[in-house]
């Protein structure tokens, strides 16, 4: 894994994935008591930064394997970046999830072209499922995060903001970056590691799903006690990858927990201040920016908000949350 | 008012106004059966596309004038575009209100620096206080669209649009724009005859509120019998401006008149699929493109997203539409 890979894919990414703008408001910048400037994700191909890691592991397959197909397990965002992604390059996708998960992220993937395979938690091994259609057809497993491929994608993300920041001259700062299993988090760090040695990714994780923040601090790879119960879904995983890890022990700074209200009023204020759609755990990074100041130091930081996937009925709630 | 204020207005916009992106959704390219691009200027400074015209025409002025300092009269979007501009500017900003408008409003123009006198609107009368304040501090007043520096500023919306569907390929097309007053109508109309003659505008409106519509078919100025009462208030105004309404006379296609309920439907989809804030007004050419496809031809049509300005209750109420 190294920089040569991200920019690597850069260049394959290029014309396909959105180059997202860099968004500002003076009212943020008052709460947070320095310049806050936010990297919208959510404006992303299909509502999150997946669509990169998705369409540079799809770009990066020789054409006989593109040719036989994807394969991924993802209910959420990862599901639809590879769907789409596959689509675009004509290759088939297999996307498995649990039979229990909502219709409308069922239905969403069908739309883009995946073949979706439900499967039983109770009674079926997911994996096991997984392999049986792999080997049958010859697909190739697309992880979420653990995957060199995918997070030279996900790098790309760091080199706009690498490229950007430079342009607003701001050199010295933190990035604050929503973590789950760390593929976005260490694709960033790496590409400022080269390109931005002065900026610094702090990965931020909602309370009680904290294992990258808990790993980084101990130097061993920490597990999370449960992997469900939070609104912020899309960022909890069970522990930071195998790879992803040595890249964010040598890249970032300690990690930032924030509460499931913080991001709810992170939500309220990105709609209010910024007109972006954030799903709570994409927000949780410009919730850290915002009600967690002392874990910053400088007169600037930059929160990347992740993903916009969310439910009218958790984004009304957001919406009439108070201060 | 020609392409040359355009391009010179650009010049002084850029590093100031924000670039707005393209976005897009296999999603709405479906229901509205041909592809459809999305320039979402509620991501610009402020919320709107009135940034634009208020940096345009606070840069514009002589350093004398500036330093005195300007005047608009608007509770709305242009306020805090003129606010922000002002203050970026140096220059002292006086915003005439209601006495009744939303406190959020005042609060918000208020917190961009500038200095709001509210008046009554049953005793008193608002050009007399204007005129007043103009004379005795030497203020310049700043209208909302009949203005030609608000019209260039507005036009570089146009000249962004040209040079973006270039890049995608797409040179015939329908470009329907939310009209009130008509400045960006027209300042995008006279971009395009400039730099992309094959699209062509289509002011979009809300029922009993078309006067641009009415007054492009008759070939005549023709005015709106109520000013209130809808949800689209960002785009609402009297009649047609005197220097807007031959520019859109000479260079859009027919106008396109949409319903509430469209707009609200247009809000809820621009949040799922494009996860951008757009307020009712500003979503009507969305929903035009969406809703009305039989009043646009060919396999692609642009909407601008004008605003997101939009109180939580009214985007709640966006939210829970169904189909």
């Amino acid at each position: 894994m190294n920089i040569e890979m991200i920019r690597a894919a850069a260049k394959r990414l290029e014309g396909h994935a959105r180059r997202t703008p860099i968004l500002t408001s003076p009212f943020l910048d008052e709460i947070a008591g320095r310049r806050v400037f936010v990297k919208p994700e959510c404006l992303q191909h299909t509502g999150s930064f997946k669509f990169r890691g998705g369409w540079s592991a799809v770009s990066a397959l020789e054409p006989e394997a593109r040719k036989a197909g994807v394969i991924a397990f993802s209910s959420g965002n990862h599901a639809q970046g590879v769907a789409l992604a596959a689509r675009e390059h004509g290759a088939p996708a297999v996307i498995v999830m649990p039979a229990d998960a909502p219709a409308i992220k069922i239905a969403n993937t069908r739309a883009l072209g995946a073949e979706v395979v439900l499967y039983d938690r109770a009674t079926e091994d997911r994996d096991e499922i997984g392999a049986r259609l792999a080997t049958a057809r010859g697909l190739t497993l697309i992880k979420p995060f653990d995957e060199p491929q995918v997070i030279a994608g996900q790098g790309t993300c760091g080199l706009e903001i690498a490229a950007d920041m430079q342009a607003t001259g701001v050199t010295q700062a933190d990035v604050a970056v929503c973590c789950g299993g760390g593929g976005l988090t260490s694709g960033i760090a790496l590409a400022l590691a080269a390109d931005a040695p002065g900026l610094r990714v702090r990965p931020v994780e909602p309370e009680g799903f904290d294992d990258v923040t808990r790993s980084l601090a101990s130097g061993q790879i920490m597990r999370n006690d449960r992997l469900s119960g939070s609104l912020c879904d899309a960022i909890i995983t069970p522990q930071p990858g195998d790879i992803t890890f040595p890249i964010m022990q040598e890249h970032c700074g300690p990690g930032v927990v924030v509460s499931e209200d913080d991001c709810l009023r992170a939500v309220r204020l990105a709609f209010e201040r910024l007109k972006i759609v954030v799903e709570p755990g994409g927000a949780a990074a410009l919730a850290a920016a915002l009600f967690h100041p002392d874990a910053f130091a400088g007169d600037a930081v930059i929160a990347v908000a992740t993903g916009g996937n969310v439910d009218p009925e958790v984004f009304i709630k957001a919406l009439e949350t108070t201060d």
